[in-house]
């Protein structure tokens, strides 16, 4: 952390065509803008514009809630979010059109090597010129376990078990080569200097990994590590991994204590508050005036239909299927879910409030189980300085109901109203996402080593 | 095949900072070139400036012969080709900064999982417009195998087994939604038609994958797939599955028979000759004249050390330590290669043939095995003609002694000489990879099999 004033960080979120889930019905919304690229581009472009710090992209490994198809409901037709460009290689043809702007994507650890996950990031940050971040998940969607062998979805602590060794592994990887292990002689014809390479030697109890990795340091020192766990064993990995961090949080007492938590988390590892930068999501409806924002959430939300409700809560029933139960009645009691938890959570207390399936449903559809924020960009910018200014939050992720409407709205209406009260950048500070994000270049292990060695 | 005449297919084969394993210590190359993003995007836009169809990326998930250096030999810090930008990564990249050249990269079915082989692929086609290609190959270098959890190599018959099911596997996902599957009908509410959408249910000896892909139909309808065995499992699994092969044969007629086998396997697999292109690797050192030509690799030639002459053999020789006999003396007995056999096999004959160590490791060093062409613009395009008028080629691999120089030359200096004789295209055919090489859409299974429920 520099001595530069506290702004906010602002990353752009996509799931092209949107996260509303009625999103793409949208008159609007480019609604194959989940395989056309150049939605993808346009966000990008666009977020640069508006100098946020990254676009940040999910993932998933399967078709979701692919299982009801399988089971004859042909209703399921309805549903969006079925298919979308592996976001790892979206990264590197936006690194082409922008800047500026960082680069994130998720990539499990659940069902990939940590070799191939250290190389790919590695790629992004040279071909981006230190711009590439890797979110850090455990797979939560049991569609993908059966792309992948398994029989069943793996248990959650198993999985937070290998997400660990996982990342000690990557991170080894990227300081397999010093800074300057290359040195490319050609009048000595010396390539590189074999004692600035390292050998990882991991052997543990999920990977066994030699190394070294084939990609040299890369110009961030190494990618930036973005998490999204709220679970206990989420935010331990957060607070020993993570120097961006995605939430859910809707409620700023909420977020103000998981802040504090896993930053206070954070000295374990010999790490500092100012290391993690905590994100959550925010889906904001722009208008000129609330009134305006207001009509256009009405006018999403009327385009939902009975089976967005039902499927927008059908991964978080644990199982219990909802097609059985009548729409406007209660929620039925709900099975342990081996997912996302703290998803599950809301809905439950949703469901104990008195709100109907349906009520959940629509909530679910219009947020994504995030923040939603409708108003004019006063009302929006109050809401965010609020929450900035009360340590609930070191910044937001932004999410988009609709593409490019939505990216459009807030680039152009909500971030000149954050400039202008000085709580955004309005040029960028650096070159790369972690100069821009106000995070440390991270110290090769062997450099610490040999400091340790020579201070004896 | 269309009625088009027949044409050399012409692919740009890359391995920055070149083939030549003293390539990068000449003059004017980009010695930095295995990690600097703009030499990968020099080289795919002068190839398409030259209208060839495809630039193509090796790839190895290690450092390769790295062995030697946990040996302590630090001589082998002399070694290039130790580090290079992940592949399939850096051809979105490519993909943006060019209109008409294919992408083809390796991923390697030893260490990935089909279902993510199969996002990425079709991604990059989705991205580039239908110009990506999969170059399937099984690994080959041990190095690899310890950053993957194994002890040792996977042995060569079981690697063609996995890859075999791999390919299966890759190409029942690409058609999970037929080309109409995604509807989005907005009025409707109809997201994608269910009856359009295919679930793979795989279960086999390797991997179990339900599938669908979370992509749909690419504008390829799938990416080509290209491949490099030669062994006899080679040859089969590329009767089977190739649409362009890559190969290092150098004599002629061992081309034209290595063509006409490979041919006559493919009416085993239902399908015809013309649905692969064969490929032969060539390294042409060109000259405005033949002494300029001579000159040039002379020079080359000059580069190379010691110590790279015994590294461009070392993997080939089945663990036989080569630092242990003089490189002037005679090529000791080798051991069975569990890696690159017809790669081994070059070197034995030579070794019978009575060259010294130093000898064929100079040769390999020059030529990576492949066959070198070292003349004038003239004598490259006889020597080109000849093989292809005579069924020993359908086009060639062309790969680069140094970057971005030997790229350059080829494009100035043969390609218009090739033009000039009606060999080689003047302009793209059309705007896919698969256009250009001449080759058929595949039809989806499913409608195939809906085909025949109709017939009946």
């Amino acid at each position: 952390m520099t001595n530069r004033k506290r702004m906010m960080k602002l990353a752009a979120f996509s799931h092209p065509p949107g996260v509303h889930r009625a999103g793409w019905r949208h008159p609007e919304a480019a609604a194959d803008g989940d395989t056309d690229f150049s939605v993808y581009a346009h966000l990008a472009q666009t977020a640069e514009r508006g100098k946020m710090d990254a676009v940040f992209f999910q993932d998933s490994a399967a078709v979701s809630n692919c299982t009801a198809i399988l089971n004859g409901n042909r209703a399921r037709g309805q549903m969006p979010l079925a298919v979308n460009l592996e976001p790892a290689s979206v990264l590197p043809a936006l690194a082409v059109l922008t800047k500026n702007i960082g680069l994130i994507s998720t990539a499990t650890t659940t069902y990939n090597e940590p070799y191939h996950v250290a190389r790919r990031f590695a790629t992004i940050d040279h071909i981006s010129g230190g711009r590439a971040g890797w979110n850090l998940v455990t797979s939560q969607v049991e569609d993908e376990s059966w792309n992948f062998g398994l029989e069943k979805h793996v248990e959650h602590a198993l999985r937070y078990e290998r997400a660990t060794e996982f990342y000690d592994i990557v991170v080894g990887l990227w300081d397999s080569w010093d800074a300057d292990g290359l040195c490319r002689d050609k009048e000595a014809g010396l390539y590189f200097d074999i004692d600035k390479v390292h050998f990882l030697n991991h052997r543990g109890k999920h990977f066994n990994v030699r190394g070294p990795l084939n990609i040299p340091r890369t110009p961030q020192g190494r990618p930036v590590v973005a998490q999204a766990g709220s679970s206990d064993a989420g935010r331990e990995l957060a607070a020993k991994s993570a120097e961006v961090i995605f939430t859910a949080q809707s409620v700023m007492e909420e977020s103000r204590a998981f802040m504090a938590d896993v930053k206070g988390r954070a000295d374990r590892y010999d790490r500092g508050p100012d290391d993690i930068k905590i994100l959550p999501g925010i889906l904001p409806m722009v208008g000129r005036t609330d009134t305006e924002a207001q009509d256009k959430y009405e006018e999403l939300q009327s385009l939902i239909t009975d089976d967005m409700c039902r499927m927008a809560l059908q991964r978080h029933t644990g199982g219990v299927d909802l097609s059985k139960y009548p729409l406007d009645g209660p929620l039925p009691e709900l099975l342990p879910s081996n997912a996302a938890k703290a998803r599950q959570q809301i809905l439950i207390e949703m469901g104990r409030k008195g709100m109907t399936i349906r009520q959940i449903g629509r909530f679910f559809c219009g947020s994504a189980g995030h923040n939603v924020m409708i108003g004019s960009p006063k009302t929006i910018a109050d809401r965010l300085e609020y929450w900035f200014h009360n340590e609930a939050a070191d910044g937001f992720t932004v999410m988009f109901p609709y593409m490019p409407g939505s990216v459009t709205d807030w680039v152009d209406m909500v971030i000149p109203e954050l400039q202008r009260r000085g709580l955004f950048r309005t040029e960028y500070e650096g070159r790369t996402l972690r100069d821009n994000l106000d995070l440390k270049v991270p110290e090769s292990r062997y450099a610490r080593v040999g400091k340790a060695a020579a201070a004896e």
